[in-house]
């Protein structure tokens, strides 16, 4: 494919990203053999703005800037369904409350059009896998998602090109920053909601961060990765899940006098035919691979059948940049192979 | 390719595993797909077997064992020159003094009359990877080599697939599994020769561990990923090494004393466009990703220029299996593509 036209389904903090490292191409020469077009940008509530020949990125930032919203009326399901682009990159946050939607119904659309569909929202690959996945079969055509989890490191990549031939037989690690980094200051004696706030004032956690504390964030990536490397089946009310919110200072002291920390774990494991997935705090040994983690790092850790445990680490993770990259490493995954 | 016809250069301790294997296609069914069939199986000095029609490789295991030979006298060189085959295996260890020979004429042999190679054998990637890869490219086929760092896990298809768009700024690890053993035993109070003779009860260590105790074999790993994901054009003798022999325990409990334990580390960095390579002992803080490994356990981190540092992890190195499966992912990456 050269020329590769895309629809930008959102333009928070991570579709700002995306388009400004579009809008700088000699900052990444590799991308200019992608050929990329945005020949439309569209919201829920701040309008979008569609050009065939294409919209300069520079253009786009100018617009937002400039007026808070684009210039036509025009929402993302209309676009997905009437435009002529080639892939359909979702760009809007995890919506807990609507199982995924609307962005589902975004990717169906495209999908059965014939069109690609890429996600940064982890929402459809947690509620919607098998299904968009068979749209996507039946059209030829492909639904990639590398930066629905852990931004743009290769986890969805991994499993997709590196282990052929094995079966995954479960997965761990610790998939949340914000509860990463809000245990990191209670085991330094915060409170919950100063640790919250110092998270915040780093730019990892959210203005309501109840989607991390409670658990729900993490119970979504780890959906989103047994359905995809373990084909679980699962939705996230499936998940067992426990969040932070009850934790105080002293228990981290306490696990710390035990010679452990508290992290809040992903778990999935294969239990008679079904897969089982737990999210919860849990004391580990200071030896234990995810006991070091810091701040924003984040890990998954895959037990194979041939080739035993296998982690990967991101450490200091890139947050917007990693996350905009990870949408770029879909595209290059449709574009001219890599060599 | 429907029915891939290998030439296996090499019998010892991998080359039975992935025979091993190889005969119990009902424990893997994944492996039936590939439609492996063995045309030849050579060796240095125990002789060769060849048979168009294949052979079968509960015979192979079955022959070699009764007579500690195969029955032809047939040369890995010969048979790359002369059979017909699709895929040739490297399957030989190491060989520090001859840089890479014999294993790296086997690969030109192969390549150069348009048939794929695979190495186990980290040598001919270390000394040879820019000709080789070349002459690969040149004949329109493949040269693959999993398997020769890392046992079987992903980190050359890791490069391959799923970092497109990024450039490696630098690499840095630990790869020697007999070293980490070595240490850990000095750790707890052990002289050089006990704690390697415990690494060798435990099968990690070889009857001559020279090569690991000296750097020699972290050092040909180090070179063998600078040059394919870093384009280095290093050779192992250009990498600055120190081994471990000098260390006693006493070096190791000062360590700990200081909060740290001793790796035999592995980096490379790229410096006024030159890379520099270096494997010494470090003594790492513990809060360091690689001061926990223990065992088997390896690691290799990557510094991308886009996508911060991503590590990944082996834990309990499986051995000769995971070995084996290294060359086996290779032969996937030839054969259909996953799904």
């Amino acid at each position: 494919m050269t020329g590769m036209r895309l629809l930008l389904a959102g333009f928070g903090n991570v579709g700002r990203r995306l388009v400004e490292l579009l809008a700088d191409p000699g900052a990444w020469p590799s991308l200019a053999a992608l050929d990329l077009k945005v020949v439309a940008v569209t919201t829920g509530r701040h309008g979008g703005w569609a050009d065939p020949d294409g919209l300069a990125p520079a253009r786009i930032l100018a617009e937002y800037e400039a007026r808070g919203r684009f210039p036509q009326d025009l929402g993302t399901l209309a676009a997905a369904r009437e435009l002529d682009y080639d892939v359909l990159v979702e760009l809007s946050p995890l919506n807990v409350a609507g199982r995924g939607e609307p962005a589902i119904g975004h990717m169906r659309a495209a999908l059965a059009r014939g069109r690609h569909a890429v996600s940064a929202n982890k929402g459809p690959v947690a509620w919607a896998w098998p299904e968009l996945q068979a749209v996507a079969r039946a059209n030829g055509v492909r639904f990639l998602h590398e930066a629905a989890v852990m931004d743009g490191a290769p986890v969805f990549n991994l499993a997709r090109h590196c282990l052929p031939g094995t079966v995954v037989l479960g997965l761990d690690g610790v998939l949340n920053s914000t509860t990463n980094v809000v245990l990191g200051r209670m085991e330094q004696g915060a409170g919950l909601a100063e640790a919250v706030a110092a998270a915040q004032a780093m730019g990892i956690a959210e203005a309501d961060p109840g989607a991390d504390l409670d658990g729900w964030d993490a119970a979504v990536k780890l959906t989103a990765l047994a359905n995809v490397l373990m084909g679980a089946g699962l939705t996230p009310e499936a998940v067992r899940r426990r969040g932070i919110g009850h934790l105080v200072p002293a228990d981290l002291a306490a696990a710390r006098g035990r010679g452990r920390r508290v992290k809040l774990v992903c778990e999935a494991v294969r239990r008679d035919g079904r897969v089982e997935a737990v999210v919860e705090p849990r004391e580990l040994e200071l030896g234990h691979p995810f006991a070091r983690l810091e701040g924003s790092d984040s890990v998954l850790r895959v037990h194979t059948d041939r080739m035993g445990r296998i982690s990967i680490l991101e450490e200091e993770g890139p947050g917007l940049t990693g996350t905009a990259y990870g949408v770029l490493a879909d595209l290059f995954e449709l574009g001219p192979a890599p060599e």
